[in-house]
């Protein structure tokens, strides 16, 4: 079951530069800045209410936000819909017809369960489960 | 003053699929549907936690949306931040360089007062405050 909306993710050539305008003009707090070495992505978490605003710079050329910046330039990446039992959660979406990129969680930032949904089914958008 | 995220806008070709997905099958609750006659768009509002999503429908070809459909496809169009006294937070803005599209705020969904900034500064991101 979906909980709420957890995050959205900026992808970004150059954090610094973005967390300049993010956190310093628009005045966004900065919670933590954290590296997802198994994403090859520096990620810094801003507070905005109940939700947070992740920004993404690729570390690595094979990074998927590389990828993404590469073809369609910085912007907006994903979203994160926090979600109780994720693993029922993911099964239930699949019979339904919804592809998953990931049939099973994996590890992602803040060491919690996470699985992207393709965004083939939902309307281009890329939709990234957060176990909370 | 940024409060919180209000709402992501993501745009759509035909908002009854695009509810089939997101209401239906992933499960978010349908708050309501609105049309905003002054920017062509016809609108779902779901509940995400403190959060929302916005499911923008064009319904007419001069939209701003439809343009971005025809450019981009569909996809994520926007993200809201819930702002206190939005007349000085833009004039902050303007004075630290952010481009604005609004200089001042309009009327939008649901009778509150918004406006746009321009992605340009925004590491490509369209970002609408909304005054809460």
């Amino acid at each position: 079951m979906i909980i709420g909306l957890d995050h959205i993710g900026i992808a970004v050539s150059k954090l610094d530069e973005a967390l300049h305008t993010y956190h310093e003009i628009l005045g966004l707090k900065l919670e933590k800045i954290e590296v997802v070495e198994n994403q090859h992505v520096r990620l810094a978490f801003l507070l905005a209410g109940e939700a947070k605003i992740e920004l993404l710079e690729p570390t690595a050329a094979e990074s998927a936000v590389a990828k993404f910046i590469d073809k369609k330039g910085e912007g907006l990446h994903h979203i994160a819909l926090g979600v109780t039992n994720i693993e029922a959660f993911l099964g239930q979406l699949k019979k339904k017809g919804i592809a998953l990129v990931d049939e099973r969680p994996r590890v992602g930032a803040e060491g919690r369960k996470i699985a992207f949904l393709h965004p083939k089914n939902l309307r281009n958008v890329l939709i990234e489960l957060v176990e909370c």
